[in-house]
């Protein structure tokens, strides 16, 4: 038990679908929390932020509002909310908010961003936390969560079991389901069984997770790309059982028809985060002698689609 | 040297971008052509067949042309020109244009379509004809010819060299290259390795081939289609080498920005030749233990797009 801990200090870094639910949650329920925002500081300093979940709606007013790193105080636990293609920015946005025992949890999608990170932080605690929701960003700090909410969280350099527990505590205070998982690289993979398959095909077929579900040939291409993201964890010593397919599918069946992230960048054409989710797994499978051949298909659309921007 | 046979009388069956071209080119040159018109019939009755050729336009005034077959006489030689996909009337508009030589020339894109031509017509000469060329029907008995034009004949089944060899005279006389293949099966392998990576990467891909060669990306992934076609074809007994890929790679960058037969059918909502293009070749590599994994995705995903119009 972390009871006889002192309240831990977030930071949420990039306070967007992602950011601004968990985030807001953790605030609701009471916890420190302090939010860098980019284009919506002045309205939330303003309006505050406000989160419609189909668990109901609130607003969080005031705000621990920044537009600046700098400005923020040194946190315990960071929650980068960024897209991956951003990162870059990482090593001159965290400093400020570091101590020693600071945990850096990266909330994203995709392979080879805590190494990327450890790079520039080799002493720093890093996380990986992989969110199971459906939300977004709908306007100027203004959040809708449509669906789920779950969380894993599991370390990747200098595991911190004290605060890793405090985390786990406020997460559940605030009423997210979360689970600390011990391999960190098993669950990223995981997670990429659902985001390579969904991701690519609603931007490349310019559709929705029901119609890839309802036709017979995309769910088979779905499944398909299920299996070879399996097979290629596998080579990279994540074990995913087969049957993760068929949980997948069904999870998918169960959902709100949805626009993954991905999709929502493409039709705003914003960068993709092609990188994350495509490129680095197809390399690093390659490099342990597996090649994902049905996967890089979709890397190569998924960039030519990027470049007609 | 056939110049002591008959001349030949030559049906058309389906006068569209491919039928219109070749057909009216040995009309032109003074050979016996019968057209077969569906929707276009009174009006090319009324104005004749035109023809806007990169070689010179012209226009073929009166035209035999016909909207049903029991009322064309026995041919010779058939240019079936139809999409691959209406290959099921063809058991029942033959049979009142042939007689125990006649040759049925497939001048079709895809794979395993003589196969099934024979199964109704297992008695008869068959032939396959691949046509390289950029045409297409522009309105009603008006086809535009862009580029290229040069034509491979094989046989699939009951080869006849004498009536081959007028067909070679007839189209060469009527200025078309032609080239007259021993290996039928290595020539619709071949030609699959442009038809795969640009009709389907066209569609998907809402582009034209310019655009693909261009992005380094798109043009990777054409060459990788390119290899998996010519890998499938070394297991089904057609020997392509490698270095065609190169070649096609540069036929393409030589070529009018274009936008293949598929990609017209989808933009227009009309099926897509995906049977003989993508499911056959797939199917038929599959038998012979090769799996076509990247051409499978990109057949799945056009089978898809269709289901949405």
């Amino acid at each position: 038990m972390a009871s006889s801990s002192k309240k831990l200090n977030y930071a949420v870094i990039g306070t967007g679908a992602l950011g601004g639910y968990y985030g807001g949650m953790l605030a609701r329920a009471g916890c420190n929390v302090h939010f860098l925002f980019h284009s919506d500081y002045e309205f939330v300093k303003e309006n505050g932020l406000q989160v419609d979940s189909v668990n109901g709606n609130f607003v969080i007013n005031p705000v621990n509002a920044y537009d600046s790193t700098p400005l923020m105080p040194v946190c315990d636990v960071i929650l980068v909310c960024l897209k991956t293609m951003n990162n870059y920015l990482l090593k001159d946005l965290l400093p400020p908010l570091l101590h020693k025992d600071t945990v850096i949890i990266l909330m994203q999608n995709g392979l080879g961003i805590e190494e990327e990170l450890a790079q520039h932080f080799p002493q720093q605690s890093i996380a990986g936390g992989m969110a199971f929701i459906c939300s977004s960003r709908v306007g100027d700090g203004h959040i809708a969560h449509y669906d789920y909410g779950s969380l894993r969280i599991g370390f990747h350099q200098r595991e911190n079991d004290e605060i890793g527990e405090q985390i786990r505590d406020d997460f559940t205070q605030a009423g997210i389901a979360i689970e600390m998982v011990p391999d960190l690289n098993q669950a990223r993979w995981q997670k990429l069984v659902w985001n390579v398959p969904y991701n690519g095909m609603t931007v490349v077929l310019s559709t929705t997770t029901d119609r890839l579900m309802k036709n017979p040939d995309s769910r088979r291409l779905v499944r398909d790309l299920m299996m070879e993201v399996i097979n290629a964890a596998r080579c990279c010593n994540a074990q995913i059982g087969e049957d993760f397919v068929e949980t997948m599918l069904k999870f998918t069946d169960a959902m709100t028809p949805y626009a993954p992230s991905m999709k929502l960048d493409y039709d705003s054409k914003r960068p993709m985060e092609i990188q994350a989710i495509y490129t680095n797994p197809v390399k690093t499978a390659l490099k342990a002698g597996f090649e994902m051949k049905k996967v890089a298909v979709v890397e190569q659309e998924l960039r030519f689609l990027q470049s007609m921007y």
